[in-house]
């Protein structure tokens, strides 16, 4: 008797849902139609003093046995999916974001060289320019392993003003001269938007650092420039902040984004930061923006660096980004964590190897 | 005129948000009846299949606006409300949680003596019971202030199998005869729950530590005790992981119950663990349990365990753990953080001196 | 027997002991002759290269039974000990850093009003200037209680580029003009050091956003600006990356800093970040400067404002930030966290009344 | 001149740091000398009594430049490597250690089945077992695929009370009478060291949780079992935890121990744990031990199962974990991040074809 009485509740239930549904949809076509004369008005779709109203009126007319909590609870997630409606309608949902699965933004440098494509991207060089000695070396060997993108920074932020700052407009000088010579890409770090007109010259693509990744300002002059730009997580950033950093580049006109995951703050030591291989996978389903891992600065040592190489080339990146110095241990910056030029030699063997990655 | 049209619409969302207020409130009816019935029957209130199969069926008769996957959404979260008010209605709350403001538990000692009253409990001793002198001499100089709450840790969990491990039946042996003699409590950790017979005798308090805080073999056996449970919160545990661990204790019979703060693993490294203040304010909220701070195994270090106390006591909690031993730097574990008892003597003149609280 | 012979194999060391203390004296004597001659010549302490060569010369010395690994370890931590006694004597350490346990920064304001004397400041106001109602309404309020400092923030950092950014000069312009009504300064936030002229009339104490902790240009701007600054750590940084950011600010030529702990993020979601109380004792230990707590970001929640603020006073810190709004529900940032007036008032009853802040 | 100065001060330099050499390696004799007294006596290496003596006589006899605290750091690091030279001899060094870089432990079935030689060993199964039908369906579909490890999980950790808690022994028996349907090994979680009898004969291969990671209990009694022993990293323990939990099984006698990665709890929210690839990479460069990498319970997600186990297999993990339900919507634990069948096949067709694993 039990099964019939449940049977029978079950279709009132049924029978319910469904006029629920009727009136959600008819609810979204009232909303939507409010929210086409909100947007010729130039007012935003979210208004809290009207949906206080709402929730006042309900929790008014509310009987239970749900209580008033419930009922607003409930009510605002159907605002939400209104709101949410309302803007897609609008064609407000971010520009980054992947809408089908194939889609995706190729990068295409001056002479046709891709990134984004199905290539795997390597860009390296040392953290910082120190002689034209230093990167040259690098850049040669770079250069031999056919590696397009050096890192040529001029700028260096650094946690204490008493370490090493960067050559500064000299050190992007000397890196454009050896990129140069060596018919490679100078990738350097901008850290100021005060800088983009003397750096403009000298750069082949912008790099945003982990420290101003959450900088609009910079953010939005990358927006203006002609160059791509990469954005670095920043290790206090989670995988949606990072979207909207793009975002913000991506609306202020420059489409040519490159994302570079970099490793999170976390309680483990063992390494400087951890490396988040699933945010790789993330941004790259949830965005079509092409998507690097830097195995430098997430492990901060050596050791490991082909492990993670691999293990970055097979979760799908579409490049990894690591340090290179002609000799790590006295390197200004960072020594601990550079490849020496043999470690890169046995680096690029292992990963461009298909047998030797998964090995 | 598109204020009046908005006017208009804005009518018909009204009437169509009572419309649909009714129909929750009817669907909720009807589902309450269902849990009376599923209790009757035995069954879980969760049935996924069947929702699986409203889902399915709101699916088919969708005609958007909404797309199937909002609709899903929102209908995932009516199910869930009224889910919620099933188990409401089944008084299957948490048992510890708080349902009036003015709801406490307050444990009182066989001798009268309380934890979770207005006075503000304090818990010390060394880490490990290492002689029956190191004991006595910290104990005798917390009797002198009037602390009732030996720590007395017979076993102790390490994280390396060749660390000290603690002197076992023998150390809560000399504890208990050094409490007996100052007329003190023994607090003492239990670290399996094949251990709560030959404990039981010599222990006033059990006290389950961070590493088997989700351990729910001995939790529940904790349930079986006659004496409190101190419950400390795990480096890696959520505030609400720590309230589920509570209330396996009092689900399984005891509610005498009392939570430590202790610290969680985050990526500062000034201070072992990060003291969460906040967890303090949030716990004495939601639950009706005495709450007490460590200092000791969040800080990891000595030299800010007053400023510490003070803010401990003054967010709420019901008193303080922090650990003292006679000759820290020689102590057999945890020796950077233990205080000498001088410093014990000023951190307890600084806390019971209401105006050097706030100095 | 065994005994004695330990007697003696002890009194040998013992001896050793002297004549390395002996050798390492005699080394750091040396090694501050070289640093004086450096510094002369204008060249850096730290010589990798000449590092690299003894660390090989004792490698190609040593006979064991230490292992190369071993040795080198040692000899690292004595060149550390050596440089940083050469850094010592060049005056090199950090300014922010306290050197006396009673030497502490005190900021006058031109009428008189400080911070970081025994006063316990309270700066509020809400998150973003909306309009000139919204935030008269609040300094009204708040200049009824003695609230000094009023937020009045034109820019608002956002995470995604569609949220309200703020009214830009237009807000400054209000939050002065109303300041300037009840005697109050304004505390603004400058996200990019471009803005520094047009803000310099409209602003009392710059501040520096969580986002910009790391933004070196800003900070050495920061270090040439008149007014005072507030220093506000970031949700990913440490104590150690706070304090140096300060010294940016610092040795750029501007004493007056304040710091802002604020939380950080952790696994925790119960609150939006993590207050790290220990980190306002460790700041004031370890610094001089004054540190205020913010209780309205960390949290990210108005119902646990009055316990932390509590912990906040007790623990040490010489001040209070706290987001007050006269309608939080329909504020266009941060609507959670907020308080309103009448929150407000019940938050400045508890923490003026000592005798409340430990009941 | 400032040159020859500079030649002449690093000269002397030299000469005593080789004159430390020499007295550090003496007093490494002298230290080692005493050690072997020590474990004749059975007395501990580390008498802290002693190294206060020590400090207490150099401190007395510096008479700088070098401060007291630095000569007191200095000589800790010296004291430090003297212990860890006597901890080598004594052959203390952990036995999970790896000693070559070719060392590895590798595990044999009882039908010649290994795990940790070259093959990449596939663990795989639902959740918990919830009836003989379901877990018959995921089996037959494994073995199809030539998995050998089923997971037959009887008892399931669970943070509320209220949630399932597994069908226990009866779950036990049904996945054995499955597995040797299909002649497969069962993998079976034991939560408390009292269940070893009982699933004794059910288990192949015991499997300590994440909630159990440090019960030094439970590693102890698994040091005493037969069946190797699967060990998973807590959501809150570093590495050097996971390694020092390892040693307890290890040294308590079974050195079958399996490793598993299954991610750490960090800020970032879009993933239920933070996969650490990089532990992958160090638990096998540290350990001799095969390390698994467990994508479902770190991502908490299905939809990037695929490239996280491309990762796990390119970062050099001896095998992958991941959870495979009949019906994962319906699950009644971890519904979210279970595969279903025609998933798993997905998976297991990109992951074995390695020209796809680096497509």
């Amino acid at each position: 008797m039990a099964d019939s009485d449940l049977q029978g509740l079950r279709a009132q239930i049924d029978e319910i849902n469904l006029q629920i549904l009727d009136l959600l949809n008819r609810r979204a076509r009232l909303a939507s139609e409010i929210g086409k004369i909100q947007q010729k008005m130039g007012t935003s779709f979210y208004d809290p003093e009207r949906e206080a109203q709402m929730l006042n009126d309900l929790q008014q007319a509310n009987n239970g046995p749900f209580s008033n909590e419930t009922i607003k609870a409930l009510f605002r997630e159907i605002f939400r999916a209104s709101m949410a409606l309302e803007e897609k309608e609008a064609r407000q949902k971010l520009r980054v974001q992947r809408q089908r699965s194939d889609e995706r933004t190729v990068i295409t440098m001056p002479d046709g060289t891709q990134i984004g494509n199905s290539d795997f991207t390597i860009i390296s060089g040392p953290c910082a320019v120190e002689s034209i000695e230093q990167i040259d070396e690098v850049a040669a060997a770079l250069h031999e392993r056919g590696v397009r993108f050096l890192r040529g920074m001029g700028w260096k932020p650094r946690t204490s003003p008493y370490d090493f700052q960067g050559l500064g407009l000299e050190g992007l000088r000397i890196a454009r001269q050896v990129a140069n010579k060596y018919g490679m890409f100078v990738v350097s770090e901008i850290m100021d938007m005060s800088l983009v007109t003397q750096m403009t010259d000298y750069v082949d693509i912008f790099w945003v650092g982990a420290r101003n990744m959450s900088n609009s300002f910079l953010l939005k002059a990358m927006g203006q420039v002609r160059q791509p730009v990469i954005l670095k997580r920043s290790y206090g950033a989670t995988i949606q902040d990072l979207i909207y950093a793009a975002e913000y580049i991506v609306a202020s006109g420059n489409p040519n984004v490159i994302l570079i995951e970099r490793g999170i703050r976390t309680f483990e030591g063992w390494t400087r930061n951890t490396l988040d291989i699933s945010a790789i996978a993330l941004l790259k389903q949830e965005t079509h923006l092409p998507v690097i891992g830097d195995i430098s600065h997430s492990a901060g040592r050596r050791d490991i660096a082909i492990p993670l190489a691999k293990a970055v080339k097979a979760v799908g990146a579409d490049g990894l980004m690591f340090e290179c110095h002609p000799n790590p241990p006295v390197a200004m910056s960072d020594a601990k964590q550079q490849l020496s030029i043999p470690e890169m030699h046995a680096l690029l063997d292992e990963i461009t190897d298909t047998q030797k990655v998964l090995a």
